[in-house]
Protein backbone atom coordinates (compact mmCIF):
# COMPACT_ATOMS: atom_id res chain seq x y z
CA UNK A 1 0.00 0.00 0.00
CA UNK A 2 1.54 3.53 -1.26
CA UNK A 3 1.03 6.32 1.08
CA UNK A 4 -0.43 9.25 -0.69
CA UNK A 5 0.56 13.01 0.38
CA UNK A 6 -1.57 16.12 -1.09
CA UNK A 7 0.25 18.81 -1.35
CA UNK A 8 4.34 18.08 -2.02
CA UNK A 9 5.35 21.62 -3.28
CA UNK A 10 4.57 23.12 -0.09
CA UNK A 11 7.10 23.75 2.64
CA UNK A 12 4.65 21.93 5.54
CA UNK A 13 3.94 18.43 3.42
CA UNK A 14 8.13 18.26 3.05
CA UNK A 15 8.48 17.28 6.93
CA UNK A 16 6.02 14.23 6.03
CA UNK A 17 8.19 13.45 2.56
CA UNK A 18 12.06 13.31 4.07
CA UNK A 19 10.37 11.79 7.15
CA UNK A 20 8.93 8.86 4.51
CA UNK A 21 11.86 8.71 2.65
CA UNK A 22 13.98 8.21 6.11
CA UNK A 23 11.68 5.46 7.01
CA UNK A 24 12.08 3.76 3.55
CA UNK A 25 8.38 4.23 3.32
CA UNK A 26 6.62 4.39 -0.60
CA UNK A 27 4.76 7.41 -1.32
CA UNK A 28 3.02 8.65 -4.12
CA UNK A 29 2.11 12.67 -4.08
CA UNK A 30 -1.11 13.98 -4.83
CA UNK A 31 -0.73 17.64 -6.22
CA UNK A 32 -2.96 20.73 -4.29
CA UNK A 33 -3.11 24.32 -5.79
CA UNK A 34 -3.05 26.37 -2.74
CA UNK A 35 -3.11 29.43 -5.58
CA UNK A 36 -5.75 28.09 -6.88
CA UNK A 37 -7.94 27.56 -3.69
CA UNK A 38 -7.79 24.04 -4.12
CA UNK A 39 -7.66 23.15 -0.50
CA UNK A 40 -11.37 24.60 -0.20
CA UNK A 41 -12.65 22.83 -2.12
CA UNK A 42 -15.37 20.63 -0.95
CA UNK A 43 -13.56 17.56 -1.93
CA UNK A 44 -10.60 18.33 -0.07
CA UNK A 45 -12.34 20.05 2.91
CA UNK A 46 -14.26 16.18 3.84
CA UNK A 47 -10.67 15.21 4.24
CA UNK A 48 -9.15 18.32 5.81
CA UNK A 49 -12.00 20.33 7.34
CA UNK A 50 -9.17 23.32 8.21
CA UNK A 51 -8.43 23.29 4.67
CA UNK A 52 -4.85 23.28 4.94
CA UNK A 53 -1.83 20.87 3.51
CA UNK A 54 -0.01 17.88 4.61
CA UNK A 55 -2.91 15.16 4.32
CA UNK A 56 -2.13 11.79 4.26
CA UNK A 57 -4.25 8.75 3.03
CA UNK A 58 -2.66 5.36 3.76
CA UNK A 59 -5.47 2.83 3.14
CA UNK A 60 -8.24 3.92 4.63
CA UNK A 61 -6.45 5.82 7.21
CA UNK A 62 -6.40 9.64 6.65
CA UNK A 63 -4.35 11.88 8.99
CA UNK A 64 -3.49 15.90 8.58
CA UNK A 65 -1.11 18.06 10.53
CA UNK A 66 2.51 17.56 9.32
CA UNK A 67 4.13 16.77 13.00
CA UNK A 68 1.55 14.60 13.73
CA UNK A 69 2.24 12.44 10.51
CA UNK A 70 6.05 12.56 11.04
CA UNK A 71 5.22 11.18 14.90
CA UNK A 72 2.80 8.46 13.22
CA UNK A 73 5.39 6.93 10.61
CA UNK A 74 8.13 7.47 13.18
CA UNK A 75 6.26 5.26 15.29
CA UNK A 76 4.55 3.15 13.09
CA UNK A 77 8.46 1.92 11.48
CA UNK A 78 10.23 2.14 14.57
CA UNK A 79 12.85 -0.19 13.72
CA UNK A 80 12.70 0.10 10.37
CA UNK A 81 15.23 3.03 8.36
CA UNK A 82 16.22 6.04 10.53
CA UNK A 83 15.40 5.92 14.33
CA UNK A 84 13.78 9.15 14.38
CA UNK A 85 12.32 9.44 18.06
CA UNK A 86 15.83 8.73 20.25
CA UNK A 87 16.02 5.46 21.78
CA UNK A 88 14.53 6.18 25.32
CA UNK A 89 11.50 7.57 26.81
CA UNK A 90 13.05 10.11 28.15
CA UNK A 91 15.48 10.87 24.44
CA UNK A 92 11.85 10.88 23.30
CA UNK A 93 10.84 13.45 25.75
CA UNK A 94 13.51 15.79 24.26
CA UNK A 95 12.69 15.21 20.68
CA UNK A 96 8.82 16.14 21.75
CA UNK A 97 10.13 19.42 23.29
CA UNK A 98 12.50 20.73 20.21
CA UNK A 99 9.15 19.68 18.40
CA UNK A 100 7.06 22.38 20.34
CA UNK A 101 10.17 24.76 20.27
CA UNK A 102 10.05 24.80 16.32
CA UNK A 103 6.60 24.82 16.12
CA UNK A 104 6.09 27.58 19.08
CA UNK A 105 8.91 29.82 19.00
CA UNK A 106 10.98 29.51 15.56
CA UNK A 107 7.98 28.71 13.23
CA UNK A 108 5.68 31.56 13.48
CA UNK A 109 8.88 33.98 12.90
CA UNK A 110 9.97 32.71 9.78
CA UNK A 111 6.59 31.86 8.81
CA UNK A 112 5.92 35.65 8.48
CA UNK A 113 9.07 36.17 6.95
CA UNK A 114 7.57 33.59 4.58
CA UNK A 115 4.64 35.31 4.05
CA UNK A 116 5.55 38.44 3.79
CA UNK A 117 8.76 38.10 1.83
CA UNK A 118 7.86 35.62 -1.00
CA UNK A 119 3.95 35.28 -0.73
CA UNK A 120 2.63 38.74 -0.01
CA UNK A 121 1.60 39.64 -3.34
CA UNK A 122 0.52 36.14 -4.95
CA UNK A 123 -1.64 35.78 -2.14
CA UNK A 124 -2.78 39.71 -2.48
CA UNK A 125 -2.06 41.13 0.83
CA UNK A 126 0.58 44.26 1.27
CA UNK A 127 4.13 43.05 2.27
CA UNK A 128 4.45 44.85 5.98
CA UNK A 129 8.29 45.52 6.62
CA UNK A 130 7.74 45.86 10.24
CA UNK A 131 6.15 42.58 10.77
CA UNK A 132 8.97 41.86 8.75
CA UNK A 133 11.91 43.46 10.75
CA UNK A 134 10.59 42.40 13.93
CA UNK A 135 10.31 38.37 12.70
CA UNK A 136 13.83 38.79 12.07
CA UNK A 137 14.96 40.24 15.07
CA UNK A 138 12.73 37.46 16.83
CA UNK A 139 14.27 34.80 14.60
CA UNK A 140 17.75 35.63 15.38
CA UNK A 141 17.26 35.88 19.17
CA UNK A 142 15.72 32.22 18.81
CA UNK A 143 18.71 30.69 17.10
CA UNK A 144 21.27 32.73 19.71
CA UNK A 145 19.32 29.74 21.86
CA UNK A 146 19.74 27.13 19.26
CA UNK A 147 23.36 28.01 18.74
CA UNK A 148 24.58 27.88 23.09
CA UNK A 149 22.29 24.29 22.52
CA UNK A 150 24.24 23.28 19.81
CA UNK A 151 27.41 23.68 20.96
CA UNK A 152 26.42 21.13 24.18
CA UNK A 153 24.99 19.04 21.92
CA UNK A 154 25.07 17.66 17.75
CA UNK A 155 21.56 17.96 17.22
CA UNK A 156 18.93 19.77 19.26
CA UNK A 157 16.93 16.88 21.10
CA UNK A 158 20.89 15.13 21.75
CA UNK A 159 23.67 13.45 19.78
CA UNK A 160 21.29 11.74 17.45
CA UNK A 161 19.46 12.77 14.17
CA UNK A 162 15.73 13.13 15.30
CA UNK A 163 12.32 14.45 13.94
CA UNK A 164 13.35 17.63 16.03
CA UNK A 165 15.69 18.53 13.46
CA UNK A 166 14.23 17.23 10.78
CA UNK A 167 10.92 19.05 11.02
CA UNK A 168 13.58 22.65 10.81
CA UNK A 169 14.11 21.62 7.43
CA UNK A 170 11.48 22.83 4.83
CA UNK A 171 11.74 26.15 6.48
CA UNK A 172 14.83 26.84 6.82
CA UNK A 173 15.37 25.83 3.54
CA UNK A 174 13.37 28.90 2.37
CA UNK A 175 15.44 30.82 5.01
CA UNK A 176 18.65 30.19 3.23
CA UNK A 177 17.46 30.35 0.05
CA UNK A 178 14.34 32.28 -1.36
CA UNK A 179 13.98 34.70 1.17
CA UNK A 180 18.02 35.53 1.52
CA UNK A 181 18.48 34.98 4.45
CA UNK A 182 21.54 32.91 4.89
CA UNK A 183 23.25 34.96 7.12
CA UNK A 184 20.79 33.95 10.17
CA UNK A 185 22.48 30.25 9.79
CA UNK A 186 25.95 31.53 8.33
CA UNK A 187 26.80 33.93 11.37
CA UNK A 188 26.42 31.15 13.97
CA UNK A 189 29.13 28.73 13.99
CA UNK A 190 27.16 25.47 15.35
CA UNK A 191 23.43 26.36 13.75
CA UNK A 192 25.84 26.47 10.53
CA UNK A 193 27.36 22.84 11.70
CA UNK A 194 24.34 21.79 12.18
CA UNK A 195 22.53 22.98 9.15
CA UNK A 196 24.99 21.41 6.90
CA UNK A 197 24.74 18.14 8.56
CA UNK A 198 20.96 18.17 8.26
CA UNK A 199 20.27 19.96 4.80
CA UNK A 200 23.30 17.22 3.52
CA UNK A 201 21.17 14.44 4.05
CA UNK A 202 20.51 12.10 1.34
CA UNK A 203 16.96 11.93 2.22
CA UNK A 204 16.44 16.20 2.15
CA UNK A 205 17.99 15.89 -1.07
CA UNK A 206 15.53 14.05 -3.08
CA UNK A 207 12.54 15.80 -1.43
CA UNK A 208 14.45 18.96 -2.75
CA UNK A 209 13.34 17.37 -6.28
CA UNK A 210 9.75 17.84 -5.21
CA UNK A 211 10.03 21.46 -5.80
CA UNK A 212 8.61 24.57 -4.62
CA UNK A 213 4.90 26.32 -5.30
CA UNK A 214 6.63 29.17 -7.60
CA UNK B 1 10.84 11.00 43.72
CA UNK B 2 8.57 13.92 43.28
CA UNK B 3 8.09 15.45 40.13
CA UNK B 4 8.49 19.59 40.53
CA UNK B 5 6.19 21.73 38.08
CA UNK B 6 7.07 25.43 38.10
CA UNK B 7 4.40 27.92 37.56
CA UNK B 8 1.36 26.31 38.29
CA UNK B 9 -1.42 28.74 38.59
CA UNK B 10 -0.86 29.92 34.94
CA UNK B 11 -3.03 28.02 32.03
CA UNK B 12 0.20 26.05 29.98
CA UNK B 13 1.71 24.27 33.43
CA UNK B 14 -1.94 23.33 34.15
CA UNK B 15 -2.00 21.21 30.97
CA UNK B 16 0.84 19.49 32.78
CA UNK B 17 -1.04 19.10 36.70
CA UNK B 18 -4.17 17.34 34.64
CA UNK B 19 -1.71 15.10 32.84
CA UNK B 20 0.10 14.22 36.01
CA UNK B 21 -3.42 13.63 38.26
CA UNK B 22 -4.83 11.48 35.38
CA UNK B 23 -2.22 9.48 35.67
CA UNK B 24 -1.54 9.30 39.58
CA UNK B 25 1.93 10.72 39.42
CA UNK B 26 2.83 12.90 42.51
CA UNK B 27 4.12 16.56 41.68
CA UNK B 28 5.46 19.93 43.56
CA UNK B 29 4.31 23.16 42.53
CA UNK B 30 7.34 25.93 42.39
CA UNK B 31 5.68 29.31 41.95
CA UNK B 32 7.23 31.82 39.25
CA UNK B 33 5.72 35.06 39.24
CA UNK B 34 5.73 36.60 35.21
CA UNK B 35 4.00 39.54 36.48
CA UNK B 36 7.79 40.05 38.41
CA UNK B 37 9.76 38.99 35.76
CA UNK B 38 10.66 35.78 37.47
CA UNK B 39 10.67 33.46 33.80
CA UNK B 40 13.24 35.88 32.82
CA UNK B 41 15.54 35.63 36.09
CA UNK B 42 19.16 34.06 34.72
CA UNK B 43 18.66 31.01 37.47
CA UNK B 44 15.38 30.28 35.43
CA UNK B 45 16.69 30.67 32.20
CA UNK B 46 19.47 28.17 33.20
CA UNK B 47 16.52 25.71 32.80
CA UNK B 48 13.98 27.23 30.47
CA UNK B 49 16.52 29.43 27.75
CA UNK B 50 13.29 30.69 26.41
CA UNK B 51 11.66 31.96 29.93
CA UNK B 52 8.15 30.25 30.09
CA UNK B 53 6.20 28.20 31.73
CA UNK B 54 5.77 25.29 32.74
CA UNK B 55 9.13 23.60 33.31
CA UNK B 56 9.47 20.28 35.25
CA UNK B 57 12.31 18.83 36.92
CA UNK B 58 12.30 15.16 37.79
CA UNK B 59 15.19 13.85 39.42
CA UNK B 60 17.74 15.28 37.12
CA UNK B 61 15.76 15.28 34.15
CA UNK B 62 14.56 18.46 33.23
CA UNK B 63 11.50 19.28 30.49
CA UNK B 64 9.77 22.13 29.11
CA UNK B 65 6.62 22.77 26.50
CA UNK B 66 3.46 21.84 28.32
CA UNK B 67 2.68 19.20 25.06
CA UNK B 68 5.99 17.57 25.00
CA UNK B 69 6.05 17.07 29.15
CA UNK B 70 2.15 15.64 28.40
CA UNK B 71 3.35 13.34 25.69
CA UNK B 72 6.05 12.17 28.08
CA UNK B 73 4.29 11.15 31.28
CA UNK B 74 1.61 9.98 29.23
CA UNK B 75 4.42 7.11 27.50
CA UNK B 76 6.54 7.01 30.73
CA UNK B 77 3.78 5.84 32.91
CA UNK B 78 1.54 4.29 29.63
CA UNK B 79 -0.07 1.24 32.18
CA UNK B 80 -0.65 3.43 35.21
CA UNK B 81 -3.78 5.96 36.24
CA UNK B 82 -6.09 7.34 32.58
CA UNK B 83 -4.33 5.56 29.55
CA UNK B 84 -4.25 9.21 27.24
CA UNK B 85 -2.81 8.24 24.08
CA UNK B 86 -4.80 5.69 22.79
CA UNK B 87 -4.76 1.91 22.46
CA UNK B 88 -3.38 1.09 18.95
CA UNK B 89 -0.73 3.41 16.77
CA UNK B 90 -3.63 4.61 14.62
CA UNK B 91 -5.36 6.04 17.69
CA UNK B 92 -2.32 7.69 18.77
CA UNK B 93 -1.83 9.11 15.25
CA UNK B 94 -5.26 10.75 15.96
CA UNK B 95 -4.64 12.34 18.96
CA UNK B 96 -1.32 13.87 17.78
CA UNK B 97 -3.94 15.34 14.52
CA UNK B 98 -5.82 16.63 17.61
CA UNK B 99 -3.25 18.04 19.91
CA UNK B 100 -1.66 19.80 16.86
CA UNK B 101 -5.23 21.21 15.96
CA UNK B 102 -5.55 22.40 19.47
CA UNK B 103 -1.97 23.77 18.93
CA UNK B 104 -2.12 25.59 15.84
CA UNK B 105 -5.94 26.18 15.40
CA UNK B 106 -8.02 26.74 18.28
CA UNK B 107 -5.36 27.97 20.60
CA UNK B 108 -3.93 31.08 19.18
CA UNK B 109 -6.78 33.12 19.09
CA UNK B 110 -8.11 31.96 22.27
CA UNK B 111 -4.65 33.21 23.51
CA UNK B 112 -5.38 36.37 21.68
CA UNK B 113 -8.52 36.76 23.66
CA UNK B 114 -6.51 35.78 26.74
CA UNK B 115 -3.84 38.63 26.17
CA UNK B 116 -6.12 41.17 24.77
CA UNK B 117 -9.13 40.47 27.70
CA UNK B 118 -7.22 39.23 30.63
CA UNK B 119 -3.77 40.65 30.66
CA UNK B 120 -3.43 43.54 28.54
CA UNK B 121 -2.99 46.01 31.22
CA UNK B 122 -1.25 44.13 33.61
CA UNK B 123 1.17 43.51 30.78
CA UNK B 124 1.20 47.13 29.79
CA UNK B 125 0.00 47.11 26.48
CA UNK B 126 -3.81 47.98 24.81
CA UNK B 127 -6.11 45.91 24.40
CA UNK B 128 -7.02 45.85 20.54
CA UNK B 129 -10.83 45.50 20.14
CA UNK B 130 -10.11 44.53 16.01
CA UNK B 131 -7.68 41.56 17.02
CA UNK B 132 -10.64 40.87 20.21
CA UNK B 133 -13.60 40.75 17.42
CA UNK B 134 -11.00 38.71 14.29
CA UNK B 135 -9.74 36.64 17.20
CA UNK B 136 -13.50 35.59 18.33
CA UNK B 137 -14.59 35.18 14.87
CA UNK B 138 -11.89 32.74 13.77
CA UNK B 139 -12.56 30.46 17.10
CA UNK B 140 -15.92 30.46 16.40
CA UNK B 141 -14.98 29.15 13.00
CA UNK B 142 -12.76 26.26 14.69
CA UNK B 143 -15.32 25.12 17.09
CA UNK B 144 -17.81 25.10 13.81
CA UNK B 145 -15.42 22.02 13.03
CA UNK B 146 -14.94 20.92 16.22
CA UNK B 147 -18.74 20.40 16.49
CA UNK B 148 -18.48 18.31 13.08
CA UNK B 149 -16.13 15.99 14.49
CA UNK B 150 -17.47 15.68 18.23
CA UNK B 151 -21.23 14.99 16.56
CA UNK B 152 -19.43 11.76 14.99
CA UNK B 153 -16.77 10.73 18.06
CA UNK B 154 -16.98 11.44 21.57
CA UNK B 155 -14.02 12.45 22.46
CA UNK B 156 -11.50 14.13 19.65
CA UNK B 157 -9.15 11.79 18.66
CA UNK B 158 -12.23 9.16 18.48
CA UNK B 159 -14.33 7.54 21.72
CA UNK B 160 -11.58 7.62 23.99
CA UNK B 161 -10.63 10.53 27.04
CA UNK B 162 -6.93 12.05 25.36
CA UNK B 163 -4.35 14.06 25.66
CA UNK B 164 -5.89 15.89 22.78
CA UNK B 165 -8.84 16.78 25.28
CA UNK B 166 -6.81 17.60 28.25
CA UNK B 167 -4.60 19.99 25.93
CA UNK B 168 -7.93 21.91 25.71
CA UNK B 169 -8.60 22.32 29.36
CA UNK B 170 -7.10 25.17 30.88
CA UNK B 171 -7.78 27.78 28.06
CA UNK B 172 -11.09 27.01 27.60
CA UNK B 173 -11.75 27.20 31.35
CA UNK B 174 -10.66 30.84 30.88
CA UNK B 175 -13.25 31.28 28.21
CA UNK B 176 -16.17 29.93 29.81
CA UNK B 177 -14.95 32.01 33.12
CA UNK B 178 -13.01 35.12 32.87
CA UNK B 179 -13.18 35.53 29.57
CA UNK B 180 -17.13 35.47 29.46
CA UNK B 181 -17.32 33.74 26.28
CA UNK B 182 -19.02 30.61 27.27
CA UNK B 183 -21.61 31.33 24.60
CA UNK B 184 -19.08 29.52 21.91
CA UNK B 185 -19.76 26.77 24.01
CA UNK B 186 -22.85 26.78 24.77
CA UNK B 187 -24.47 27.35 21.40
CA UNK B 188 -22.87 24.38 20.22
CA UNK B 189 -24.80 21.33 21.33
CA UNK B 190 -21.75 18.41 21.00
CA UNK B 191 -19.00 20.96 21.92
CA UNK B 192 -21.09 21.61 24.70
CA UNK B 193 -21.54 18.14 25.91
CA UNK B 194 -17.78 17.72 25.17
CA UNK B 195 -16.63 20.33 27.29
CA UNK B 196 -19.37 19.59 30.10
CA UNK B 197 -17.77 16.04 29.95
CA UNK B 198 -14.00 16.98 30.40
CA UNK B 199 -14.30 19.62 32.51
CA UNK B 200 -16.18 17.49 35.26
CA UNK B 201 -13.56 15.02 35.43
CA UNK B 202 -12.18 14.45 38.83
CA UNK B 203 -8.68 15.56 37.69
CA UNK B 204 -9.34 18.60 36.34
CA UNK B 205 -11.65 20.02 39.64
CA UNK B 206 -8.29 19.08 41.21
CA UNK B 207 -6.11 21.11 39.61
CA UNK B 208 -8.53 24.50 39.74
CA UNK B 209 -7.70 24.28 43.09
CA UNK B 210 -4.07 25.45 42.12
CA UNK B 211 -5.99 28.52 41.34
CA UNK B 212 -4.87 31.38 38.39
CA UNK B 213 -2.87 34.53 38.96
CA UNK B 214 -5.03 36.78 39.75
Amino acid sequence: MVVKVYGAAYASPKRVLVCLVEKEVDFETIPIDLFKGEHKHPEFLKLQPFGTVPLIQDGDYTLYESRAIIRYYAEKYKSQGTALLGKTIEERGLVEQWLEVEAHNFHPPLNNLVLHILFASALGFPSDPKVIQESEEKLGKVLDIYEERLSKSKYLAGDFFSLADLSHLPFTQYMVTLLGKEYLIKDRKHVSAWWNDISNRPSWKKVLEFGTPF
